[in-house]
């Protein structure tokens, strides 16, 4: 156990390296006072969405800890404390460098393109890196603690905890921060280009920050806590499997110190990555970023290779981790097929019939992008489960999530690409560096919608890898779906996406009315605004936002919770299985759908814009528009969303097992006595 | 056994009444020449599309009974080509009967409104009543042939080829005419409205008649093939387990004879509710139709208390047969509220603010529509199975498809109601005729939302029935969720319906493209068309939409039969299982949520339409159109076809089990031996 060392080590290390990072971003140009300040303005929403949304997780996190606390143990809740710390300080310190890469990315683009990338990509692997170490530091050091207090039996128990934190902090970062980023989009469209009929972006209009602090909040803190979420719960799940699965401590031992180990593989692989995308003398930011996460991948997968073969002495987990790995780069790369090339130009040629045709075709389009990477999913479960069994998914999960650092790297990576963009237009740089930002944006949308599918496949089997984790809780031989408690089980679990995905879209229509109004309110109430006399008060358009977001992520959120732990209490552990079960067979084609639908949608009316059937300013152009409103919550709340409900759920099921076995236990007998 | 004369008996009964019916309808007056002219048009266009269906399906009987044949045995192929035969022969009647009835009911509007009603629905319980009757007739006959043949246990094994002979004309009928109906409605509107600038159901558009036709296709021949297969899907299952589960030839026998009786009770029901429709003086025919259906669930449960109180002397499978009906009208009731009053004034409202969020809400509403049906079949199944095992799992299909006679006609009244009031108006009757027909008419929408409700409902609760049929005949003791082959094979069964989907919406536009180069041929080619001086050739524009649905449905279909016995014989019965039940769980909600949104989005059209939000020839009206044009394919194709894929892919599993164990054996043996 000794060995554990090294993955705290290796966190460390990752730490160092941000450190580094993050002083050269700082250290170079930010730019003239105008860029500057257009900057500290996205940077303060930033900050102030942040402070909102924290305190309303602090507030959440503290009751959820008490109620671990009573009811399980404090070692659980304080693991659950530790697991939510980190996942806010990467999504504060991931906010603090990507809204001041910014305007530097931008500066730099003024002198040469490959430093403009390499400081944008510095930015994202900022994030990247912070993600993956400190989670695998805080994860070693606290589970080494409590294996030397506690031993490893009750220490594996409760460091789930661990992963219930982070899919906390996930469930605001996503389902809050989708519902937010969206509301302030439409909101801010709403009253601006329509109502007050000023063009997009216009710095009069209140929420124009709160619209850029948006794309921040969903790719970096979103996806930074979802993915977050994924490689915690991945590693957790696979500690939980080796100890209850093997038969002795020394194997139970070696094989939690092959998931650390792994991970730890990982970061180092991810720093090599990160190393690669900054060299690169590349015009094409789009490969340098793709040859970056193809070199991560190859050094962690030779890695593992020596790592099962000398130290474990056994081949046979390397063949579930691989297929791990390779079926996230493919459900990464199909999602960027189904969103680009022919795909996309069938939608375009569908808008030339108007909005239902456009819409018709994304959704077609996006049903069937589901087929693929589910295939590959399952086969990936059956390859490695006759390798390695139950604790092959486990590896498999870990090995789709060991390069986690390069690939929220390269998804932080766009909003300061898109940022530099919009900051450059808005102090009128020169077009030439304008070309610029357009290239690295182009770029960082391609690999958006690449870290989207990437983010999906691992929810898929981070989720299995914590149901498989659950089962061996819950002491659960067998769950047969001959028992018709497992199919109503099933059932209902299957309906649970449904509900949230109609609930979390809905929700961005009553949070955009908030915006709308407060908008209204600062034009009809602060002299001269209109006038470009005074500033409108940034600040609290993004506040009022965040909080109509929080409110209405209320009742999902507790759903989220609430379900899994009444149905396994009233029902039983079987059918609560069966619950999972249902709820990831449909949550994740349902995500994969969204994300691809929203994803085509949006590139279709790039393709358009771009000059392709007429171009802009056609009804052509205007359908699909329309497709690509609809399809902004698909992708950017609803899809997201689903990835945090189905690990949510699962994780709750795993950390409350003892709770609902012996409720329902009680409840059983209450009955059989009360006959 | 021999009580089995009595649902033979029975059929013959519902026969004789279905030919008074009709003799009373071809009796009455069918009205001036100009009307019977437009009927025949449409009578005409309903036979073209017929034959050409018809013409189809005899080639995939004909090649799947010699594949029957020769893989399994020729009473299973002869039972498939009469399973099959009467339910083409239901179809043709059904529309037979339905254009014919139409401008007769526009004729009796003139005189009173309770014979119009009378009319409408008389033709709508022509095909209703036809559906059980023939099927309950020639199902006993020939299951009791067999019995005296082969013994109970040889005939039981061998009649599943009845209900795979319904579904694959149910395919034919409800996939392919699905596209066939909104194909020829957008095809016939493109290339008219837009292109020739002529109106709506203008006499000159070659495909006016293709598209008055595909009203009958979908609510008439489409859903009666559904309904016919979910009858008889439920009746075999019960059959199957009843042979298969009870130790004993007394025992099954009864168990056998219960199913057939309970079938009998609900036609003598469905006979005496439509009398009830007929006889009602009611100024609303809605409450009319609402009547007559809960007096047939009424009648039919005192019944079935009856039957298993004083002769199975066993009352707990009432109540599987009780929850059954419950939840089939519950499903059909929830679907009519998710499809009018507030939810639909939402989506309306969400038209102010334009097309975007009008398919956002719809789809949330659809989305959330989903819950209650499914809460509902998930709670049937627990109740039924503690009451009386898996048998109580076909008792409840069996409950819920028992009044399906009256469910068929009710819904069959639709489209004879819409082309009465499409004759009133195209013949110029009085406004006060008018006024009779429209409220018919509106009756009817509502009643056929009720119907896709049931008829969902009853595909999921009947797979249900014969998935444990099947696991049954395949001999399967447990299906283990925690068995990675389990977990792939749901995993990839999730994804079929997304699929099937995705081509079925896809396949409406290719085929749409069909209708509008015929549609532009012929204005081009036929001189003095455009000048009403010679008509257009209707039955040739049916003719090539027919051609180019069924074209477009080759691929689905052959899917729907190819995936099944393909992961069958290669990776075996567990994750043929598997791949079932994840069909089955993202199936169900999906064809729920495309049949409520789509019905949502049109009724918010109507909503408009009837002068609310500032009604017709507004933006608000405009966003709604394209909200019901994006709901068409959903309500009219997706979803239905989603009913019969869930069915289907399962008898196919029952039918083929088998010689899918027997081929998956050999492949087995085969790489072991190559080892």
């Amino acid at each position: 156990m000794n060995l554990i060392i090294l993955p705290v080590l290796t966190g460390l290390l990752g730490i160092f390296f941000i450190i580094l990072l993050s002083i050269r971003i700082l250290k170079s140009d930010p730019g003239s006072s105008a860029m500057v300040e257009i900057s500290n303005a996205i940077f303060e929403g930033a900050m102030a969405f942040l402070k909102r949304e924290y305190l309303a997780i602090a507030v959440f996190v503290f009751i959820a800890a008490l109620v671990l606390w009573a009811g399980i143990n404090w070692p659980t809740a304080l693991a659950f404390i530790i697991g939510a710390g980190c996942s806010l300080s990467a999504g504060y310190i991931g906010m603090q460098i990507s809204t001041r890469a910014n305007c530097r990315t931008a500066c730099a683009a003024q002198k040469s393109y490959s430093q403009a990338l390499q400081l944008a990509f510095s930015g994202g692997a900022v994030m990247g890196l912070y993600v993956v170490s400190i989670g695998l530091f805080a994860l070693s050091l606290l589970y080494f603690i409590y294996y030397r207090y506690f031993g490893l039996d009750q220490a594996t128990s409760v460091i789930a905890g661990f992963s219930m934190g982070a899919s906390s902090v996930a469930l605001f970062a996503r389902v809050g921060g989708g519902i937010y980023t969206k509301a302030a989009d439409v909101g801010a469209d709403l009253v601006g280009k329509l109502e007050a009929g000023i063009p997009e972006d216009d710095p009069r209009n209140p929420a124009v920050i709160a619209d850029l602090v948006g794309d921040n909040v969903g790719d970096v803190a979103g996806m930074g806590a979802d993915l977050y979420e994924s490689y915690v719960g991945a590693i957790i799940s696979g500690l939980v499997i080796a100890v209850a699965l093997f038969p002795d401590p020394i194997t139970k031992i070696k094989g939690v110190l092959l998931c650390l180990l792994l991970a730890a593989l990982g970061i180092l692989a991810s720093i090599c990555g990160t190393f690669l995308v900054g060299a690169g003398k590349k015009v094409d930011p789009q490969a340098a970023l793709r040859m970056g996460t193809l070199f991560s991948a190859a050094a962690f997968a030779a890695g593992a290779f020596c790592l099962t073969a000398f130290w474990y002495n056994d081949l046979r987990p390397f063949w579930a981790i691989l297929f791990g790995l390779i079926s996230g780069l493919v459900t990464g790369f199909a999602a960027e097929y189904f969103t680009s090339g022919n795909q996309v130009k069938k939608i375009a040629e569908a808008a030339q019939t108007g909005p239902a045709t456009v819409i018709i075709a994304g959704m077609a389009a996006g049903m069937k992008s589901t087929v693929l990477p589910l295939v590959i999913i399952g086969l990936t479960t059956l390859i490695a489960y006759h390798f390695a069994g139950i604790f092959g998914i486990a590896l498999a999960a870990i090995g789709m999530l060991a390069i986690t650092g390069m690939t929220v790297a390269v998804d932080a990576y766009g909003p300061i690409a898109d940022n530099s963009g919009g900051i450059a237009e808005m102090t009128h740089l020169s077009p030439e560096v304008r070309k610029i930002t357009d290239s690295l944006d182009a770029a960082g949308n391609t690999t958006a919608a690449i870290a989207k599918g990437f983010a999906i496949g691992s929810a898929a089997l981070t989720a299995l890898a914590l149901f498989s984790a659950f089962i061996q809780v819950a002491g659960i031989k067998v769950i047969d779906i001959l028992q018709p408690q497992v199919i109503a089980g099933m059932l209902a679990g299957g309906i649970i996406p449904f509900l949230f995905s109609s609930q979390s879209m809905q929700a961005v229509g009553t949070t955009a009315l908030a915006v709308v109004e407060e908008v209204r309110r600062q034009f009809k109430e602060i002299p001269g605004l209109m006038e470009n006399q005074t500033k409108p008060n940034y600040a609290r358009c993004v506040d009022i936002t965040t909080r109509a977001a929080l409110k209405a992520m209320i009742i999902p959120g507790v759903e989220a919770v609430l379900i899994p732990l009444g149905v396994g209490i009233v029902f039983g552990p079987e059918t609560l299985a069966g619950l999972l079960a249902g709820a990831l067979v449909t949550g994740v084609p349902l995500a994969i759908f969204f994300a691809n639908a929203g994803g085509a949608w949006d590139n279709a009316k790039k393709f358009i814009e771009a000059g392709n059937f007429g171009g802009k300013k056609t009804p052509v152009h205007a359908a699909a528009v329309i497709g690509d409103t609809v399809g902004d919550p698909f992708k950017d709340t609803a899809g997201p969303a689903l990835n945090i409900l189905i690990k949510l759920i699962t994780v709750v099921s795993l950390v409350f097992a003892p709770v609902i076995l012996m409720a329902h236990e009680f409840l059983i007998r209450f009955f059989l006595v009360g006959k």
